[in-house]
Formats: structure tokens, sequence, C-alpha cells
């Protein structure tokens, strides 16, 4: 099976554990089997390897998210990387052109593609397989996933079956309606719509050259940025009639809010937690190093990071957004490819970050302009190049390098080191990549 | 007037912004009339000042608190200082042969003691002022202030006077009551217990040497460890014949609680924090940099600080200890009396801690045994003697100093450092001070 994960998002409705660059489904809030936290990223990469072992895998994401990805699955997970966000039709097309021109996956060859984040048992990818095997059949272009409503949603769109068979046509979709419309949607046998469909790759790759003059990925890749913002729903699924929509009638939570998220957590708490005895349907997720403390409280979530707190009643904290929005958005952690970095102090004219380097990691060979830096290893081992010298180095060792300068560190072990930023004007932006000179 | 101020506490039940070292009299929470976070303590020694100039204030108080009082009063603040902790007895016996044999005053003379966090208006200083006047007629041995009751309390001892009138005799003393017998109490007149009295010092060193075989000062302060532990209401109010209590009608507060601390303040928030519209009787005091957001909370005090994040109900709050003593008491932020460090990161074998000293002060020259540090300034110049060598640094300048080796530094200007320990048994009890070599 080709697997095509859109993993997308801006994450402010998950604040203060989702932000600019991480997106909810890099929260780890799950246990696996063997107890440890794991995102909904994993969560899913995870079941798909367990009913598919050899699914190929492809993930259509941002710039923003590679390092994320790369830091939660390895290196192995296929990416195809969108230069800028436009909306799913792009981002489809792009895809798709990745495997057919650079991955030489046959057009005549069937994909399915999903969002990454939805939270699902592993009969969901079972159904995967069916969608794929019934759009390989060729008896329609395509085929959606429709997903028996659970409770009248004003949240989704909605399919509507021509029949109530396993395997039909559809009659009509309708975007996403009031509760009363849903009611009246569901009793003629309306399916949600999950944004899960399955074809062969030529039919995108027909679609795509309709509304968009390219030659193959790399053109498409350059033109990214002047392609018009639209759905792939809007643009080719609501038009097509030759379609069918396959149920499915196994457990599928969309966990964009808060509320629906705490819904599936096995735990009332991650991280360092205390709840009293007169705490009800309370959960506590804490990435931060010092305890929370919650007594008397009910119908509450409380959320943690070094980007803030939030304490707010479930319900109400799917009204988040506008908040987050007005706050100002200094990202004060981040996954990367290499590791992951925090900020643990902020003053006028310095930042002090702890950087983790994994073992064999380095970051980029890199200088800025505006400011100073001062390395001090508190643990591990490894090698920095400055201005081109190398040096090995292990705790206790001080690098203090001048604008200007260039610099990166290679972790033997996993090396942890603080980072103190000094200068007038830092900025995230003030960073120029070099090539190693070894 | 001769004011002596008992500062104690350990500050449990006002965790995370109280801890071991801070006890809640120096939690910044009220503006005073220039928009200026103080602390009770500040508060208190501000409306004494303003009151009576000329009073000669003493606080009594344990070695843990010495740097705090001196960081928020200056250096200029008389302090008592109790080898450890016993009871208000010893403690009242210690203060007294201080200002009798250091200061030199005449144990003619009259004190006024009370406790150094009350909430209170200036009327209250005026009040004490009236008591020191009536212990000085000689009339009684002992003048109390007594509180006229806001409601039946169960938290306070109540004092029954004679009369109905501004001084009277005192008929009996009751211990903390049930609510309906402090309802019976309060229709035969009683009077809140605020530990506030007036008395000649003579009387308490009689006392004083009835119970404890000392000489002077110096050698209570030498026997202080071995003294019982016993009020001074318990061993000297209550037994005394001779004893008047004076009518208090002001205002007068015991925050010793979130739910009455917050009845107290007069903004909703103090710090970085955000109420969505839904939220009703809410109140946040947040010491981190962090902003906090809370949505639909109701009857609600959140507060944070480098120890952590308290959420409770506010009447719930009050049964905080058991759970704060469960927890591991790390300090992870104090104020000295040279400045202040705050801990920004903790790993094993590292911590990472941000000081910040005043300018003119330094820290005292001391060495550790087990662990390396490494100091980076951020902010301010200064000069470090490190193994009694003198060097002038400004920002960005780094030292790094071995286990073993002596060090200091002194601010010119206000300045901040980034320290690194490295080693594997950090603690704040490794460390040896020593005179300075200049």
């Amino acid at each position: 099976m080709n697997l095509i994960l859109l993993s997308g998002g801006s994450g402010k409705r998950l604040w203060p554990l989702s932000n600019e660059i991480r997106s909810k489904q890099f929260i780890k809030i799950f246990r696996n089997e063997d107890g440890v936290y794991e995102s909904m990223l994993q969560r899913v990469y995870r079941q798909i390897r367990k009913v598919d072992a050899d699914a190929s895998v492809t993930i259509a994401t941002s710039k923003s998210q590679v390092s994320a990805i790369h830091n939660q699955l390895g290196e192995e997970a296929g990416i195809c990387v969108e230069p800028c966000r436009r909306d799913t039709f792009p981002a489809i097309a792009l895809v798709t052109a990745y495997l057919t021109d650079v991955c030489g996956v046959s057009p005549e060859e069937t994909a399915v593609v999903c969002p990454v984040d939805p939270y699902v048992g592993e009969e969901y990818f079972e159904a995967l397989k069916e969608l794929a095997k019934q759009a390989q059949k060729g008896e329609a272009n395509l085929v959606l996933m429709g997903i028996e409503p659970a409770y009248p949603s004003e949240k989704y769109g909605y399919i509507i079956p021509e029949d109530a068979e396993d395997i039909s046509g559809v009659s009509e979709f309708k975007e996403k309606p009031s509760q009363n419309a849903a009611k009246e949607y569901i009793s003629r046998g309306a399916l949600w719509n999950g944004g899960v469909f399955a074809c062969k790759l030529k039919y995108v790759q027909e679609a795509a050259h309709k509304r968009i003059d390219f030659t193959d990925y790399y053109d498409l890749y350059k033109k990214y940025g002047t392609l018009e913002k639209i759905s792939f729903d809007y643009a080719v699924v609501e038009k097509e009639k030759k379609i069918q929509v396959v149920r499915f009638k196994g457990q599928w939570k969309d966990l964009g809010t808060w509320n629906t998220l705490t819904e599936a957590m096995e735990e009332s708490s991650v991280g360092n937690a205390i709840l009293d005895k007169k705490c009800r349907n309370v959960h506590i997720i804490n990435e931060l190093d010092m305890p929370v403390l919650a007594m008397g409280m009910q119908d509450v979530v409380i959320s943690a990071s070094p980007d803030g707190i939030l304490v707010s009643d479930k319900e109400q904290s799917s009204y988040i957004k506008p908040y987050v929005e007005t706050m100002e958005q200094k990202v004060m952690f981040a996954e990367k490819s290499w590791g992951s970095f925090r900020v643990i102090d902020v003053e006028k004219g310095s930042l002090t970050i702890k950087v983790t380097l994994k073992a064999g990691h380095s970051m980029n060979y890199h200088s800025h302009m505006h400011r100073d830096e001062v390395w001090t290893v508190i643990s591990g081992t490894g090698k920095t190049i400055v201005d081109g010298m190398q040096q090995n180095v292990k705790t206790g060792d001080v690098i203090a390098m001048s604008a200007g300068c260039r610099h990166t560190v290679i972790a033997e072990s996993e090396l942890k080191l603080i980072e103190v930023q000094l200068g007038e004007d830092i900025s995230v932006h003030d960073k120029q990549k070099f090539e190693l000179e070894l």
C-alpha cells in the first residue's frame, strides 16, 4: 500500500503544548504497549507498520515540521516537503508528483491519502488497505472513507451515500452543518468525511495538470508558492461523478481540542502532577520540571510547557484560539532532527538555552551576525568545529564564539550543553549556514 | 516606640510562592501608592515609617530569613537572629536581651511585640502607639491588643474582657474554639487574640530569668538550641493577673491561606496572566516568565513560581499543607541580601542557575569541594576574585572555576550571570566560606 499522510496544522488549539513549529501530532501524550509515551504521529506510524509492514509511507508536510518528524520517526520516514503552506489540493498534487517523478512509483498504482492525526485503532488501517483494493479495481475514480457518525457533529463535513451498503455511490456532500441539519443527514444515512480517500496516482496527476501548468515534480516545487490555495475536496472530490464511499464502523476520533484530546488519555496526568481527592474529570499534561498541584477542580484541563500554562474548563477550551493569537508567540522549545532545544532564560541582551544532541548527530555549521555565544558542555562527549578548527569536547568544557565565527558541535554520545547567546538583536533569523570545511 | 516584629513561618500554606526559605511575608503581591509591588513585610515596614518615623524597629527572625529581609528592606532594618527555631517565648526573651544588652535600650522602656504579617491599615500602627503608651503608664504589666471579631472564626484564640470599655481587664483566655463556641464568646464581648502586646522590657527580662538560667544576650544566644519550645501566650500571658486589653476596631486580616490572601488582592492577577470573560472570582499570581491563560474558571486561585504550579479551588486551598509536605522541597529560587538566584535547569551532574547581584554587592568568598563552576556574565560590570586574583568583568566574559578554588564576584552595576555547576554531588551544603584576601 502507498500511504500518503498529510501532516499540517498550526496547533493553536492545543496551546501551550503545540505552537508554530510543534503541531498537535507531535505531542507525546499516549502510552504505547511498552508504557512509553508516544505522539499521535508515532502512534499512527507504529499502527501502520503493524498492519502492513511493507506499506510505503510518505508524509506530506511543510518545512517547519521536517525536523520534528525526523526526531520522532528517525530518518527512514519518507517526507515530501511543501516549500510553503498552500491547501490540500496543491499538497496532494505535489506528493503525487514526488512519488512518480522522484520515487519512480508507477502512475497506475493506487495511493491512500489520510490525515496524520486521527486517533484510531488498528482496524482503521485494515480499512485503508480495503480502500486501496477497492480503488485498484477501477469501479470508481475515487474511493472515499465514510465514517459512521458517533453524534450529530457540527465540526465535520458529511457524505450522503446512495444506499446503506458497505460500498456505495455518493449522492451528495454537505458542508459542516448545524446540529439539526446534522441530525437530519444522519437520519438519511450520512457519514462523516474524515478526508480519507484512495485513487490511482494518475487520477491525481490528471487533475493536477488540468488546474496547474507544470511539467514534473521539480517544476511544480518551483512554482508551489504561486499556486492557488484550494482544498482537494473542493477542487476534485465534490466534482467527481465516478465516486464511491466505503463505510467505516470502527473507532475514529479527531483530537483537535483539549476536550477531545483528554478524553483519549488513559491516565489523568502526564508528567509531574498531583491531584487531590476532590478533583473530578481533571487532566494534567505537564512538560515542565516543576510539579503541578490541582485541588478541588472539576472538568478542567491543565497543561504546562515552556511556552505557557493553560488552566481551562474542558468545554471552554475549544474557544482558545483568539486568546493564543493575542500572545507573543516566541518559540520556547523545539524538537529538531538532531535533538532538541529549550529556552531556559530570557533577558534583554541575552538568551540562554539548553541544547540536547542525539548521539552521532550534529547541528548545521553556521554563524550569527549579531550575537556572541558561549557553550558549556554539561554532559556527553563530542567534537566542536569553530572556524574550521576541530576540538574534542567533554563535560565541563567551555567554548566561546564571537559573532561571525562559524561553528557546530558533533555529538559522539548524547551531548547536552548550555548555550548563552549575547547581543542586542538576538533573533532566530540571524543565522547563516555553511558547508562543513573538513 | 520600640517595635518588635516577629517574622516566622515556614510558608507551606502558600506554596508555590512560599517555601522553606521564603515565608508568606516576602511574597510581593500588593501594590504600594506608586503602583510598585511590595510584600507584606515591605508594606508593614512602610506603614510603620509613615505613622512613626522615629520608631525603633527590630525584626526577630531565624537565620534563613535574614537575607530576604535585607533584600527587601535594605541594610538599615534591625534584626535579631534566632540561631534556630524555638517558639515565641524564647524568641521574645532573646530579642529583649538583644535590645537591652546589645542595643543599650533601658529595661524601663516599653516595647510593642507583633507579628510581621498582618494585613492592616495605618490605624493599626496608631493603635500600637496607644498600646505602648498604656503599657508605659504601668497600670498593668501587660497590655494586649484585642481585635473586634469580623466573624466567629475557629482559627484564632479569644480574649474575654471584663467589660466593654476601650481598655479593660481580662476575664479569661479561650483557645481556638468551635464555631458555636466562638459565637457564644462573641456574644460575651470576646476579642480575637492577634498575638500583639506591649510591656516594659524589664517585665520580659524577669519572666525570662524565671524560666531560663542565663546571664545576658550572648549567653542566651549560646544556649538557644537547648531551650524549651513554649509560646509566650502559654508561658506568660495566660498566667498574668495584672493585664489589660485594648480594643481594636480597625481592619485586621490574617492572610495565611490562598483564600484569604487573594481576598486582599486589588487586581485579579499579578504577573503574566490572561483571564477569559467566563472567569469569575479567579486570581492568578504568576512569577514565571511564561503566560498563564485561565478559561471558564470559577472561585479558583492559580499560582506559579519556579517551585511549582498550584491550581486550586479557593476553599480547598486551605488543605494544601499535606500535599506540599509530600513534595521534594528543592529550593528553586531565593532572595539574598546581595541579590537573588534562580535555578533554570536541573540535570543529572549539572545545575544551571541565574544569579543577579545588586550594584555594589557581592556574594561570599567561597569554594566548593565537589563541583566545578562556569560563569558567563550576561549583563553589567564588576570584578571577580578567583584564588586571590582580581579581574574586571563585563557582559560576555566567561570565568571557569575548578572544585576547591575560592571565588566571588563583586557587582559594580547590577550584574547578572549564568552559573553552570558541574559535578556528581551538587549540594547547597557543599560550600566553604573564607575571608577575602584583598
